[in-house]
């Protein structure tokens, strides 16, 4: 069994809080949030706090709360040498106060609130400062997910700009498509299907052997035809910068 | 039972004779193909001709070629008053032949030889030049899907443009993710639960709704990090207009 202090209220927090509290191998020993209401509906109010000086002793503390806060809240624990993690796809290992043993546990997925996630396929992202606390973090990560790997600080920084690709970027594009739908009498449900099978694909293909559309043809005749149709000048400067950006990966290739 | 005549060979053309093949309520007459050998694996060398003076009689004729080469195949198709259609996303009913009747039948999918796909979830967009036709049109496209809607050729010239965006262009940033991770010793397949649960959650939120990321929170310092990062041009700019892009968005809400 592992014991868990969790600090935070906000996206992350209440989803990691849900997570480790159907997880058998742990136990929630307290939640501190500013605002104790935030986490009231997920757990007995005699278990969270908005004290540091009140934290509980525990195995892991697992800090969920927004980047720039992070230093601070790790330099207010009461402790030293605890395992302390942070949960952030951006932030480095070293932005943790060294009073504690430090780690990072980033659970690589997009979180809404009141949108129930699947903390079993969520791939967590491990960083230690020695093997004993990787194994600890493991442990701890397999008790909420079937996939955990171990991703450096430099690494991380990568994977959260590819994230912020294929994930934020690719939710804009879904809403220019929306906008597109709307403008013109269609209900966005139209495209859910060639939604969902874009991102099937890449399952079993390539981006590049999944790759269709009028870029990758050179389609020209299309390309200004669609060009000509869009009035929104920031559509338009998105088109073509990615039409270009497929055009020329293409050369590449 | 309805009696189909297909021209074509591509995509969409193999992709379609699967699909009618499989249905009980159509009769596929015959595929003309130039290059006979490309959909010899689909059905019997007697069904398949590259010839246009023997294209037998039919109830449908659909032609599922290149845009570009829509209108010359319609001319010569060798009757008149039959009922002609194009399955193109990008093309007006009107570039076919005013010999016959003329309507289309296009599938809002995105099809990849070798990949199969679900054709009963794949939405039909039906537009004819009277109502006879499109119950034609209608009970064909029920024959092979369960979702069908009747779109104007402006709505279609709309709705192809969107679709570039939801499909082909996030393809493309799904390839730039892809890349990063490859730069960086990552697997793609971190990725995968992320850009699943990112086209899922647009299933119950809207676009708008479940827009997350460091633009969304006008996080300049992750956005600075991220782009100090990327050092791909091509990749640099498309972060920029994007991230430019959900922040103006974000202002107009």
């Amino acid at each position: 069994m592992i014991s868990v202090v969790l600090i935070g209220s906000g996206n992350v927090a209440q989803h990691l809080i849900a997570a480790l509290l159907q997880s058998d191998d742990v136990e929630l020993v307290q939640v501190f949030s500013r605002k104790k209401e935030e986490v009231a509906h997920l757990l007995p109010n005699k278990k969270i706090t908005a004290d540091f000086s009140s934290l509980k002793q525990a195995d892991v503390y697992v800090i969920a709360v927004s980047d720039n806060a992070i230093a601070e809240v790790s330099s207010k624990i009461p402790f030293e040498n605890s395992l302390v993690v942070h949960t952030s796809g951006s932030m480095s290992l070293e932005i943790l106060d060294h009073k504690n043993r430090r780690g990072v546990f980033y659970p690589l997925q997009t979180f809404t609130k009141n949108k129930a996630v699947n903390f079993k396929e969520i791939p967590i992202c491990l960083e230690s400062e020695n093997e004993t606390d990787f194994l600890i973090l493991e442990r701890l990560a397999k008790s909420i997910s079937t996939i955990s790997y171990p991703i450096s600080s430099e690494q991380r920084k990568a994977l959260h700009v590819a994230a912020v690709f294929v994930c934020n970027f690719v939710n804009h594009l879904y809403e220019i498509g929306s906008s597109i739908c709307v403008e013109n009498q269609l209900p966005f449900s139209i495209l859910q299907p060639l939604i969902q099978e874009t991102a099937n694909k890449i399952r079993t293909l390539t981006p590049a052997e999944a790759q269709t559309g009028p870029a990758k043809r050179n389609d020209t005749q299309s390309i200004n035809a669609h060009l000509a149709f869009l009035s929104d000048d920031n559509q338009k400067e998105i088109y073509k910068l990615i039409t270009k950006s497929i055009i020329d990966h293409g050369k590449k290739l």
